[in-house]
């Protein structure tokens, strides 16, 4: 099968094109009607860098490429609209595994409404996958950016924290995951913070939830629509750790973030396999990265109207924090420990990573 | 520098965004107001696949990966907008580097009025680079696809053909180059179509400018949309060689197109180097690809109006041969040789080919 014939069987699996697609893949490009304005955001992930193929299956890859594009439509507030995929693939996948691929993409395609509008395939080193989302609002104030966060905002977060990175641990150390199912243990003879700790082991049904959060996350786009219609102020998808992004919002609205860390939505079964790996549940939610849940600032008499809409979604919404005037150096985001201590915010930065994930 | 730090400098170096952009590159998606219709078209750039540092300077290499992307638009007869670009970085590349492909990439959209509105950096075991373009026309029917062309047809190419390919050829043998500076006794010896090559020896500046078609394409993007304005029934870029790509129009637009290999435009030098090499110069121009020219069907009352709009931009435009009507296996494109034999049309199929460009 030659790249024309792979596109085509791939184009065969796709969904039907949505209604401001007039022309789909094929051509020399495909033709839209956007109609308002749209949001645009481009993610990438490389094998070794970003997944592994001994811990994700091809299908788990595809969807993850997709999910974690349309994530960042998520964190405007925009309906997804179109995708356009770049695939990379190394010598040694055959058309079978290619197809697996596209399919999983498919698969979060259909269940988003997102039309894959256009593609190349082509042969590379390593598995890569590009994605660029284009997501629409009727109009371009419709759409939320980091920057306008202001003093007297409260800090929200869509469901649950630390859950991608626990997940992620025990895919590298299947051990850490028996040691988890018995980490009453370690859990009491040497967790930093025994009070956030339940002391509970870790469950079959947990440690799957943890597991497939790190491999097949959800992008909340029906929250991230809800968050924007409830009048947000500022919103970013976690991606690179919640203090990391905080950090990111906090800049670009020129406002000190404050988490308050005792109210933070750890997810069950984070204490266990924390206890486990000898880390700190805290690190794993604040820092760890790929939760790929929302953080938005809301005007206080706006965050009931939002708990209700996102009720309508199933998605927990938390508040943690506040948002406060800054100027210089205190325009930053900060995590409040429960004893008081401000932690500066950290992020996973990609480049400067070799620790393949 | 990490992550974050690169994405400012390199978004330091680009020109001001356009006037539908409205939020450009640094938040989670960029915002665009496109008012119209948009063409999106997706294309990557591997090393070892498409291009090697050996025999490219990384400016060129970001010139390339944007120029070839626009060049889908020039075929669409869209305006160019925006850009989103993922530049997978080789742990031996270091910030300068990164800064140099990145300017390379700006310099192009300054001269093609198109604003880099967002991107992504990660490592990779290649340098990659996976670029997203968003073009635009005030209604879908100012778009031309592959699909109109219709019997009675002329066919038009713009520019000259073959260059690309004996660019590379060069590129690829240093050797080659000399021989084809003497090139006149082994043209005459073994050129197998001694009528259609001139015995001319290959100058200095016609060596540069066949090295530089390969290293460094235009996008035909005033071309294209002056084709669309003159009536243009079908377009295509010649991407993968003149006679393959012209089979695409072929199946998009049920046809037979039929192409004078008499007609065809060979750039200046070509005979030279394919003697040098050895092999065929209609090969070089009718498969050899990578030439950039656009491949248009035009009714025939529009063809001078067509040359006239397109003289404005200095660029030449030939006309190579006509569109039949045809069904089942006659519905392809066909190059007819002096002698009257017909070529099926050939090209270059990235998955199957295992050779680095």
């Amino acid at each position: 099968m030659g790249e024309f014939e792979l596109l085509a069987a791939l184009r065969g699996r796709l969904p039907e094109p949505g209604p401001r697609v007039r022309l789909g893949s094929g051509d020399d490009a495909a033709i839209t009607v956007p109609g308002g304005a749209t949001a645009t955001s481009v993610d990438a992930l490389v094998e070794g860098v970003h997944f592994r193929r001994e811990t994700a299956t091809l299908r788990q890859i595809g969807r993850k490429a997709l999910s974690t594009a349309l994530s960042d439509l998520a964190a405007m507030g925009a309906e997804p609209g179109e995708a356009y995929v770049v695939l990379g693939a190394p010598e040694d996948m055959d058309e079978e595994e290619l197809l697996e691929l596209g399919e999983g993409m498919a698969a979060v395609a259909r269940e988003t409404g997102t039309t894959i509008a256009g593609g190349d395939v082509s042969r590379a080193p390593a598995l890569t996958l590009a994605v660029t989302v284009v997501g629409h609002a009727p109009h371009p104030e419709g759409l939320v950016t980091r920057a306008g966060a202001r003093p007297g905002d409260a800090l929200v977060v869509t469901g649950e924290l630390g859950a991608a990175a626990a997940g992620l641990l025990m895919l590298e150390d299947t051990g850490l995951t028996a040691k988890a199912f018995g980490a009453a243990e370690p859990l009491e003879a040497g967790d930093p913070r025994p009070e956030r700790s339940s002391g509970r082991r870790l469950d079959v049904a947990s440690a799957d939830a943890l597991r497939r959060r790190q491999l097949d996350p959800t992008p909340r786009l029906a929250a991230g629509q809800a968050l924007a219609a409830a009048g947000a102020t500022a919103m970013i998808d976690i991606s690179d750790g919640l203090a990391g992004d905080a950090g990111h919002v906090a800049a670009a609205s020129e406002a000190l973030l404050v988490i308050d860390a005792a109210e933070l939505p750890i997810a069950v079964g984070v204490d266990a396999v924390a206890a486990a790996a000898g880390r700190d549940p805290l690190e794993l939610a604040i820092a760890g990265g790929e939760d790929y849940e929302l953080l938005a600032a809301l005007p206080p008499d706006a965050v009931d109207r939002a708990r209700e809409a996102l009720a309508a979604t199933a998605t927990p919404l938390t508040v943690i924090g506040k948002v406060e005037a800054a100027e210089g150096a205190r325009i930053r985001a900060e995590v409040r420990l429960p004893g008081g201590e401000a932690v500066p915010s950290r992020g996973y930065d990609q480049l400067r990573s070799r620790r393949p994930r």
